[in-house]
């Protein structure tokens, strides 16, 4: 096992009727901005619920972030934030809006210049961040008990990471009933996001982490389990709770414990984001099938694993088993709707070199778990996607 | 799944040489207090190295807690504590140390009277407590990321717990290196103690939460796999590293979340030890297969789900699989070192008025997930112990 740092002070307040606690743990005298997308909160009931549980609290909203949030928007909300002498952030939504509130959260308070730098530097200049908490409506990033979030700057086509300690939500509000009325591509891309989470995580290379693998494979057997009864079975409390639970635990840094991290799945799956507006989960279930192909040596004893323990494969040789694990694994994103062609997209062998560049200029040249993920496996697995 | 809250915000640093962190976590200004057991610290080098850590802050010690330290005891702590305004205290040592701590935390700032009234009210009269922090030792309370304690009363043998939010340590440093030194009894006790830990979270009735089933039974197959070894290869880091996060992660509330508890196993041990001396993990490898057998039908569902996934157990039929499953129980704390019959600890029958007397004084009469372990059961669980 690998020595490591945990810590995770976010507070869960999980199941039905939640959203009413938020009298208990937002401070009496904030002044809170509300932060949300789209605006189904407010036909689905949820935003009516939280304005009613904060009671005499002064309130205010910024709606409209859309899904791979802007700079661009956030700057706008910075200032919101700043002119109106906001001192709690709460946030609707999903990964989105969550990861939205982080860095207006941190920029709010940033005394380094332009808070893109938040990005540039991946967050390790924030020292301090604006209090907030979230309601999760949306199952899937785990951004709801995490430090990190990801930024999309229009004006360069770049979408960036950050992360720091200063960034967990103070509290996050899980009730698995408000997904009821997800649209099914939701649930889908959430499901998919939360499985290729862990993914990243347990599929490196083996280190003597008994217990952090079987976490691991415990959620991924649940979502293999629950996320099709999800899409047939939209109002099934228990299904939602189990999908809603996996998603959380997949990202708040448990499994992660003593273990390698790949990634680079992700950091592709970025670029595909920035340049060609696909969703999250949709980049990473293009990309993800090709990666285990292309890198299966370097992640053999592993993918054995993963084929035993999570697909039941027991029968033909290695690389009978291992092929056929990854088959299974893309079976599951198809399954849950969400297509695993780049072709699939509109999108061809053209749109390859342009990927390439964007990883370079964002240096993401070495990636993986040994950081050899050149530009030409990179290259490989694009072309394997096709 | 069962509604929950989920709250933990205690820092661990995990791995060889982390007690050099020490210089990281401890505020520099800190007056801090060294509280510690028998001693062993000060011949394994443990002591001198948290003191180098610690460099030019102002230290004072207090040594001699005992397992299942006593109220008695720590009165005086507290006393040392206020007369030399310690603010910060730092455990060094295993879950009696731990505990203690964390009752002279929140009793040197206790405003309610004599700091007993704390345990009568199981903590809920606590509102602030000193900030203090933990070196580990000794695998097997889990105490290390929580907010639970117990502690004796000699003068009246009552072995009582209390819970406080207040009362997590910021950090926790575990060095599986550490201990390597640890006599065989206590690395048997351990992982007995957090073996049945996640069996009083799992082994109960099912409420569909396949993810918190999984992260136990990873817990419980890790520990049946890795605590035979840590007996014979004492020096063995990764088993060591292994155990040492299988107990923290037994009772630090991820396994817990969504699902009911029992405890009635840890009510009747405690008053063994209060009644006897007994070593913790002793009570429990006693209490723990009979209470399963005599509570076969309140669990058969779980029990048979253990039976199956920890055990492997799929021939026969439900009793036999149930009873295999109990039988491989015990035979692994036995062969932990760890005896599970009154009668090894030469202790009969005429005990067993006295442990009940005891229950009923304690207001523990109706025990267990459901509240159904009555007294009589308690006296059938000690009659099938002998």
């Amino acid at each position: 096992m690998l020595n490591f740092d945990f810590y995770n002070p976010t507070h869960i307040l999980f199941g039905k009727g939640r959203i009413a606690d938020l009298n208990k743990v937002v401070p009496l005298d904030a002044k809170v901005l509300i932060l949300y997308g789209g605006g189904s909160i407010k036909k689905n009931g949820v935003f009516d619920e939280v304005k009613l549980a904060l009671g005499e609290r002064q309130v205010s909203e910024f709606g409209g972030i859309e899904p791979n949030p802007t700079y661009e928007t956030l700057l706008a909300t910075i200032e919101l934030v700043n002119t109106n002498k906001i001192d709690f952030l709460l946030a609707v939504g999903g990964g989105s809006v969550i990861d939205s509130t982080k860095f207006v959260a941190a920029a709010a308070l940033f005394e380094g210049g332009e808070p893109w730098a938040i990005l540039e530097k991946r967050g390790n200049n924030i020292s301090k961040a604006l209090p907030f908490g979230t309601i999760l409506t949306l199952p899937a990033t785990g951004s709801e008990m995490n430090s990190g979030a990801v930024v999309t700057r229009r004006s360069i086509n770049a979408k960036m990471s950050f992360n720091s300690r200063h960034c967990f939500p103070q509290f996050s509000i899980l009730d698995p009933s408000k997904t009821f009325t997800l649209p099914i591509r939701q649930i889908g891309n959430g499901a998919v996001d939360a499985f290729i989470h862990v993914i990243e995580q347990y599929l490196t290379y083996p280190v003597n982490s008994p217990v952090q693998d079987r976490f691991a494979e415990g959620i991924l057997k649940t979502l293999i389990e629950e996320g099709p009864k999800a899409l047939v079975n939209p109002e099934d409390y228990d299904v939602r709770a189990n999908l809603m639970w996996c998603a959380t635990m997949a990202l708040n840094g448990v499994i992660s414990t003593g273990v390698p991290q790949d990634w680079a799945t992700h950091m592709i799956g970025h670029e595909l984001t920035a340049l060609h507006g696909l969703d999250h989960a949709q980049t990473l279930a293009i990309i993800l099938p090709s990666m285990l192909r292309i890198r299966k040596d370097a992640k053999r004893e592993k993918l054995l694993q993963y084929a035993e323990r999570v697909w039941d494969l027991r029968d033909g040789n290695d690389d009978i088993r291992i092929d056929a694990a990854i088959k299974h694994t893309q079976n599951f994103f198809e399954q849950m709707g969400v297509k695993t062609h780049l072709s699939d997209y509109a999108l061809n062998a053209e749109c390859i070199p342009a990927i390439l560049s964007a990883l370079e200029a964002h240096r993401m040249v070495s990636l993986g778990e040994r950081r050899d993920v050149t530009m030409d496996i990179s290259r490989q697995v694009l072309e394997l996607s096709l």
